[in-house]
């Protein structure tokens, strides 16, 4: 038999069940999928490929799943930092979104958000946006896999002016990437219990149901926001939610900081999974989410970066470093959030939060073929004594040198194939540079 | 005048005392020295130099200043993770240094934090560790500027085995270095106060005293090491440095995590300095280092990477990003320790906690031509709105382009030409694999 794609000469962090991890391995690929994984037998040929790929010692896994992003983001990254949530959002985030967030400064935002993402050896993303058709397209040429949902918020939005319509164009979006391309996968997205009404969330729930399609929310993000709905619903935000039949295993709870022990059971007994995004946490300073106690009640936790005008970066390497350091220094407790359970909260938990796990997160016979590799020879990854403490604590997205998705080689020696990453870099330079004469005009 | 060095069409951070952000800027470098920092006059020709390196568009900015590191322990990082500092320390460092140590293993270890470090564009250090003369070669041969100390501990070391020796050991090392080089200044450091009497801080002390050397001690790390010294002398960490002479405008106090509001004050009237290793700091489960209460009491305060077998890298950029956004989630303000702060943290203050700024740490004339240019052209740093705020929230050690040191080119364009870099990965990964064995087995 002859394969598609061929990687040897590398350690393989399986990450499968057994958290396997195989010294000089070998990576077979054929329609898009993983046909083998294994040690190279010694003195045994490398069986027949097209494509033959060598890790050249380096470290092969899977490529990292980022649980919540907002792509068109990136063209505002930058534009306002170490400002509360509120005035960040009211009054930089959203006049901007206003006046430029449209069609093309979406696409270019999220060409740029990909590049940065695949480049950093994230394979996977979940999304939520608005123009989330446009974010679609430009996802889609870029050869990332996504989960993606066209925004829902109860005030005037970009592209939705007429807030009654906000569920129906999320659903018309759905309708349009259903069963479309396995790369893609249409999702339901609010932006919280704050900003859409009890009837705009149930009726999305709805849509979401009807398709059975992931439904996504932030909640409990900050003190105010569970301040408020506690006032205004008599109850946490994650109990209205609850109360709503916003939970089950198909919802996303993005942030999920403000929970109370009462709430991590019922969000644990309903099957929602969460969404943590450190660094955008940290920089909001909006709190710090109970991870180590979703891991106790078995709730499945992916990292995410959330938008990189609020982090500012869509790096996991970064992410998986600072939520390991995070959670040890918060309760004073070096042992806790070790580097394996956090690998794994940037793969095969990231890919069941989103549940695709049963198609990546892990390399495992039969999943697609979703695989990055690590480039050690450098400076700040040698000697190697353990890999996984390598991948957390000491790798940066930059040392990501391939990136093969779905069985497609994507980059190739820290080059993106997939589209014209020059001209996107120009372009959005240039409207950054119209964001910027307006601002200080 | 000809010039040596020319850099121009970059926007240059000076980081001097206005914080002057020159948009198309031109630095002429002759000596060593800095020359002429200024705006390209429209129209005006370069002026001739012997090599002018251009920017290409991006930031032109100071070397940054890492004020704790262990050189020697990159041989060690990932070695062991995830543990209490003293099960980290006495079950697996010290057992590791006292068989892995020795003037070999130093050496490559210094050289490979040295190509981490500078490839990351870090231009000064401060280090202490045992056989600090070999670290000092190593330090020499690759470039960057430092300042060093030979370790100074109350019980066999590495190359000390007789403890009584180890004021003397770290005195040759000064009398060694001393005046003998613009690179590398010596100086003391004593462990910790539970690690060295305190006849020995008086007398390794006085020997700092009596040349003016810098004096460097860990101190206040851990609430153990407080409560200890607190039942041991019934005086705080830092109340008990201060009775026994140790804190002066020349003292650099490491760590300084568990302190009061008193030991605060003492700190600031003694004139004494911090260096704040955030990510080790988080990573060992210390605590949060009062950063916030330092700058207002005056203190002057720099950044550390540590060791990076307690971190494990020596990236700065990742140290002001999650030094930045820790004491935001900390107390719940995302206002404080703004990008700037924090930028000067890892440049001009660091280098005021070294008392080398006059020296280096902004881009001033006549200061010595530390400077490293950050290649902005990639799409996690396209639009660039504010410079600074992408410096500590976007960019990795990975985007420094081109790195100048003392006016001398070190790195082009990412390459290394101070040393052989593939050789020493090559030496320290066999050295690695030898120690891996021996823990396997």
């Amino acid at each position: 038999m002859s394969f598609d794609i061929i990687i040897h000469n590398g350690t393989i962090l399986t990450v499968n069940p057994d958290f396997d991890i195989i010294e000089d391995g070998i990576v077979c690929i054929k329609n898009g999928r993983l046909e083998r994984i294994e040690p190279r037998s010694a003195g045994l040929l490398i069986p027949e490929a097209v494509e033959i790929i060598d890790a050249k010692g380096g470290i092969i896994m899977p490529g990292l799943v980022n649980t919540h992003t907002h792509l068109p983001m990136s063209i505002f990254k930058g534009l306002a930092d170490d400002l509360p949530l509120m005035t960040w959002l009211n009054e930089h985030i959203f006049p901007a979104e206003a006046k430029h967030i449209n069609a093309e400064t979406v696409r270019l935002g999220s060409f740029l958000s990909c590049a940065e993402m695949i480049l950093s050896g994230t394979t996977t993303c979940c999304d939520g946006y608005f123009f989330e058709d446009e974010v679609a397209k430009a996802v889609f040429d870029s050869g990332i896999r996504a989960i993606l949902g066209q925004g829902v918020i109860d005030f005037p939005a970009p592209g939705v002016p007429e807030p009654s319509d906000n569920v129906n164009k999320a659903v018309r979006f759905t309708d349009k990437w259903y069963n479309k391309s396995l790369m893609i996968t249409p999702s339901i997205f609010c932006h919280s219990p704050y900003t859409c009404s009890e009837e705009t969330l149930k009726k999305a729930k709805h849509a979401a149901l009807s398709k059975n399609l992931l439904f996504q929310i932030h909640v409990a993000e900050t003190k105010d926001e569970r301040d408020r709905i506690l006032s205004e619903k008599n109850s946490s935000p994650i109990k209205y939610l609850d109360s709503i039949g916003i939970l089950d295993n198909n919802t996303l709870l993005v942030h999920s900081i403000w929970v109370d022990d009462d709430d991590i059971d019922i969000i644990a007994n309903s099957g929602a999974k969460v969404s943590v995004c450190t660094e955008s946490e940290m920089k909001l300073a909006s709190g710090i989410a109970p991870v180590i106690k979703f891991l106790e009640a078995g709730i499945k936790v992916g990292l995410g970066t959330d938008g990189s005008a609020s982090n500012n970066d869509l790096d996991l390497f970064q992410e998986m470093d600072s939520t390991a350091k995070l959670h040890k220094v918060n309760i004073l407790d070096p042992t806790v959030m070790d580097a394996k359970t956090v690998f794994k909260l940037a793969t095969i938990d990231g890919a069941g939060a989103l549940g695709l796990d049963n198609e990546t997160g892990s390399l495992e016979t039969g999943k697609q073929a979703d695989i990055i590799i690590i480039n050690v020879n450098k400076p700040h990854l040698v000697p190697m004594y353990n890999p996984v403490s390598h991948i957390v604590y000491s790798a940066r997205g930059s040392d990501v040198q391939d990136v093969i998705i779905a069985g497609k080689v994507i980059v190739r020696d820290q080059k993106l194939l997939s589209f014209d990453l020059e001209d996107v870099l120009e372009r959005a330079s240039l409207i950054g540079e119209t964001i910027k004469e307006e601002i200080v005009s």
